[in-house]
């Protein structure tokens, strides 16, 4: 058997997605809530759960899901796709458009896995540099849809890792270019208030993802896909059809019913984004930027990587980023609890001006 | 938006699978166990689940379940995956598999969502009928493998629906002749007791397929692939890093703990399942195949959608199967719990002798 000869190229080439398993006292690296359920929500859940017949199969299309998260979004059931995590939801989208030939655009840098899975899917990717605001460059971007007619664009919404949210009416100006999907990925929309959802039935080629990752439940895999039903009925096709487990779809139940504890989660993390963010720009050769997320941005004068490794050996995992096209390097830190955030200047300050 | 010019062909032209969501009092048509955990069980799983930090990502790469799974398999764990059930798993091998041109080979009738998920992957699906007993055509098979070179051949064993095992020296056969993968997806195997496991380490071509969704957790969603190290390294590329959610994780260690208690059920099942058979057998115009899975095939006179619609309209729902290429037709009947089966068989007794 000839490996080589077997696995598709765009795969043999590419290197094993490094998700993080390196141990650690404080964990910033993920953009996860730091919070947990308070413990009474906690049990509630769980006995909820407690009744599922485990020896069944999933209700295939959640559609009580489906329509309640729906109306929460102002759309009917026939408008909502679930997902385990958005991660399936966008291997669905790239899976279903990956014609012969067919292309994918993306700024960059932004979330990594969209490239990833877009590659393992067969289409072709292009990547567009986001402009020195981390803003999208409209002009080239416009460039590349007119040459290439990309079948596929991806926006984070606010941007992963940059923190900002793109000028609305660039956005606006690709889904009118643009002959193919355009995904507004709203993973982290709950912490900048801002949402193409209002746009949803002017532009028929917007798709809007939605995941409950962010806001608590990382552990259990929940993205939602908010769409036009015809293209609804073409993407279920691809997904599997017991794709999400029972237990996570009593959980996406649950949060719909307790979403004010969630959104209290959510307060005290954009107030801590605040302090997080002045007490990073008050130390020397570190320059974070805005942040409409759950996490900041910052560019340091020295090695990400170094700077990555001492504050790991203090026990507090970060994300270095180190683009070969821009001249600075990067870190991201996730907004943690206040301990949290107070050990990590703590950390990142011996460390920086040692 | 031309959603027909957007969206890839091979998913245009296929319906979606139509997984049932009929309601119905007895459920006898997607080969579940029929019986919960026992309450004390139940109850010891979701209390070891309720202290899961749900704020956090899953464990990426389940390393600890991997090496438990792979331990009872007598493997270690770079010989193992996990999947969002074996659906994932299925879809992962096509994924990686599908470079331009690429072929998958698969008797039929079978599982059907081999044909749908390559189809969506990009693969040439190639079926080739099974033999007047069920079993693969050897020659045939054998053939085709030489004249196109599949890279992915599913062997279901025990197959479904037919519910026999294939020939062990003909499935050697296929591992001999084939350049690709062969896949024998052994989802039923704890009711037939045959594996090809001893055989993984002779023929490096041979991937092993197991689920926890027959044995009492269809809810959850775990599964397993079982194969050389070189490829799984390939493979993981394509899984998506959080595809399995923490609960599920938990839950398939507890298995492990607790596997006892499922395989007395599973005990329970192929004794119900001897009953079950002689009961069909002893129906004018019903024809049973012995069965070494959870389920019977059975072929019937009567149009077997006729005999399907009156069953159901009794409450039970078992899954009718009509073959263009088959002068016969079909009903695969899940076996249930002595008091379901004996509804069912009362049911189809008045459908058939009416």
């Amino acid at each position: 058997m000839d490996l080589g000869k077997l696995i598709r190229h765009e795969v043999l080439v590419q290197k094993a997605y490094p998700a993080e398993i390196t141990t650690c006292r404080i964990k910033l690296d993920a953009n996860e809530n730091p919070y947990q359920l308070p413990p009474f929500l906690q049990e509630k859940l769980f006995a909820r759960m407690q009744d599922t017949a485990l020896n069944r199969y999933p209700d295939p299309g959640a559609p009580i899901l489906r329509k309640r998260f729906g109306a929460a979004c102002g759309v009917d059931e026939n408008w909502v796709m679930t997902g385990n995590g958005s991660d399936e939801l966008i291997q669905i989208l790239c899976a279903s458009l990956a014609r012969p030939g067919a292309k994918l655009l993306v700024p960059t840098p932004t979330f990594v896995m969209y490239r990833i899975i877009a590659l393992n899917c067969g289409l072709d990717v292009m990547e567009c540099p986001l402009d020195d605001a981390f803003d999208l460059d409209l002009a080239v971007m416009l460039d590349k849809i007119a040459a290439e007619s990309p079948a596929l664009i991806f926006l984070s919404y606010p941007n992963s890792p940059t923190g900002n949210c793109f000028s609305e009416d660039r956005i606006r100006a690709i889904l009118e270019a643009s002959p193919g999907l355009v995904v507004v990925d709203e993973a982290y929309w709950n912490f900048s208030g801002k949402s193409f959802l209002p746009e949803l039935k002017q532009y028929e080629n917007l798709v809007i993802l939605r995941t409950l990752s962010k806001v608590g439940y990382a552990a259990l895999r929940i993205g939602f896909l908010i769409g036009a039903p015809a293209l609804l009925l073409e993407l279920n096709k691809v997904r599997l059809p017991y794709n999400l487990n029972s237990l996570s779809q009593i959980a996406a139940g649950f949060f719909l019913d307790e979403e004010q504890a969630f959104l209290e989660q959510i307060n005290r993390i954009v107030e801590e984004r605040k302090k997080l963010y002045n007490a990073l720009r008050a130390i020397d050769g570190i320059y974070p930027y805005p942040s409409v997320a759950n996490f900041i941005f910052f560019s340091c004068t020295q090695n990400a990587n170094h700077v990555y490794e001492q504050i790991l050996r203090k026990g507090i995992l970060v994300k270095p980023f180190i683009f070969p096209w821009i001249n600075r390097q990067f870190i991201r830190v996730t907004v943690g609890s206040r301990e949290e955030n107070e050990a990590f200047i703590e950390a990142l300050k011996r460390v920086v001006t040692k």
